[in-house]
């Protein structure tokens, strides 16, 4: 999807409505118009890349500016017990608009909303066999 | 659960060890013990704080510094065909150790991991009412 058709630019350029419930000069926060629970939000940068791994620090720094006071208020406002904050990257990890987004997703004790969290244990030698696969990435 | 208590405070003291991937003078990254995807991985700040509500702008922002880079290097390394980027906050969204941690969870087309987005539309008037909610908040 090419950015002249990403639904979040045109959100951003005000061409599609949305629910908007903060902005500055960087960011916006939106509620999701297909929410997982009652106040869950988005937070995008304005300028469109597509992932974590292919933005910039500055990008995220510049979302991670707002974070901490927009998840406390969605909390707060829905007298949520915890939240989720959530970014999928690419459509195998559940992305469906290709323009980096944190889900702020409010959660009630037992909602069952995300309810597998499938954990396992390494076999022997098998964690420092990905360490080394990760690290040779990172000094690459 | 104390600071002193607190399992990631001990694997940044040195005191339990971990499968460190990176570190600096600010966070740590090391392979999740009980992954729930090869190469699952919890990206960390040295300096305890609960959630991304009660932390800093500076904290998730020196996070922000090395997530692209490390995001990268998992995707790569373990071949993903996409991650997500989760933070648990509370009980009720799955947080089990109560220091801000971002897990990097690879994924791969119809891995099963998280198969559920419950997703639905909120009856007329219902997303006014928690946008007013939302921004009282914010405000307060």
């Amino acid at each position: 999807m090419s950015v002249q058709e990403c639904i979040f630019c045109k959100i951003i350029a005000g061409q599609i409505p949305c629910t908007k419930i903060y902005e500055n000069e960087h960011v916006l926060a939106f509620l999701d118009i297909g929410p997982i629970s009652e106040g869950h939000t988005l937070l995008v940068h304005k300028r469109h890349t597509d992932s974590v791994a292919e933005t910039t620090p500055e990008i995220l720094c510049q979302i991670a500016e707002v974070l901490p006071a927009l998840a406390k208020a969605v909390k707060n406002a829905m007298d949520a017990d915890g939240y989720n904050v959530l970014c999928n990257n690419g459509a195998a990890a559940g992305q469906v608009v290709n323009h980096l987004h944190f889900h702020i997703i409010p959660r009630n004790n037992d909602d069952g909303i995300f309810n597998r969290w499938p954990s396992f244990e390494y076999p022997q030698g098998r964690a420092d066999e990905i360490l080394q696969k990760i690290v040779q990435n990172l000094e690459n």
